[in-house]
């Protein structure tokens, strides 16, 4: 049994999903681990991790549409404004969402199915470079 | 240490939430390993994982009743809707729930509190198959 | 690889959140384990556990107040209210939040970002003791 680690940096451009299975793919193929758990940890509070279809974007702007309108920007609304008004709004919509996934992995691919693709969702207006640690254990 | 791997096949009836606690249970058992970790990971995008109370049977109605409300299905309200009316709000669903468990184990069974039972939440109107992938490592 | 098993027990004081993040440092540093992946369960249906910024508390404050809007109590609202109004929605802000994290550890502490604190969220209006299982593998 050994394991293995990896820093993924992702580059955002506002608000949205930035599509990452591919990175990930790639190292866990790297490692040559066929069988274990592969950890993935977003090291923000404004940023987050979902899994979502992979096929169609227009879900992808229906996630974005609908997590606005679940938590809304909006002044006098949070406490916490002084880092602007997408701040706390950012933090929720981490909440609501993932910060992390695990996932299995067998011949050497995490076990997604077909239509499932790993997403970073950015939830702030400025661009940003956002960490992923990846952890790997297995034979 | 070592590693054991199983594929949970779920039956649903439409939307609602599927208990499958026995069938993890009855799996960890069959492994022999005593103390790890397992985990659990549902191979879609429209079926997600919960762990819920296990005692009244109205938590799981007032559940169902709850994220038709938060989110709804409506016509004209999202972009994607291809795939009929209950595709997206099954996608959000997903994403504001679970599509990965870890769970540690001790004594060869998974350290669930005495009110914590594992769910299935079927998001479609129409019965699936679903994919569970169970992994589990330890000794 | 070896592997570490500890039970967190937290005292909490009615509805918030309750940081704890350096109780997990204290116990991942005493095993000594410099890397692996910390598996962290909470063994209730009505606490639950997120992520959030250490750094400002009315940040807190706007996670509590956002909740109660989003989840309310309500008369009449759920069939499952025999445990107290504050129940079923402590169901609901559960299901929304997290019952589990994992987080890979390098150098002997969780690569937590710096502004990430680990939080319990206590969704009843009572003080209770809460239970959390800790679950280390590495080496």
């Amino acid at each position: 049994m050994r394991q293995a680690m990896h820093r993924l940096r992702i580059a955002t451009h506002g608000k949205g999903l930035v599509p990452f299975t591919h990175d990930v793919l790639a190292w866990v193929a790297s490692t040559r681990i066929k069988m274990g758990v592969l950890t993935l940890w977003c090291r923000h509070t404004s940023a987050s991790l979902t899994v979502q279809e992979n096929a169609d974007p227009t879900v992808l702007e229906d996630i974005k549409r609908y997590f606005e309108a679940l938590v809304p920007e909006a002044h006098g609304r949070y406490i916490h404004d002084d880092e602007g008004p997408d701040d706390m709004p950012a933090h929720l919509r981490t909440m609501l969402t993932q910060t992390q996934l695990s996932i299995p992995v067998a011949d050497g691919r995490p076990v997604l199915g077909t239509w499932q693709g790993l997403y970073l969702f950015e939830h702030r207006r400025h661009p940003h470079q956002r960490d992923i640690v990846l952890h790997l254990i297995g034979e």
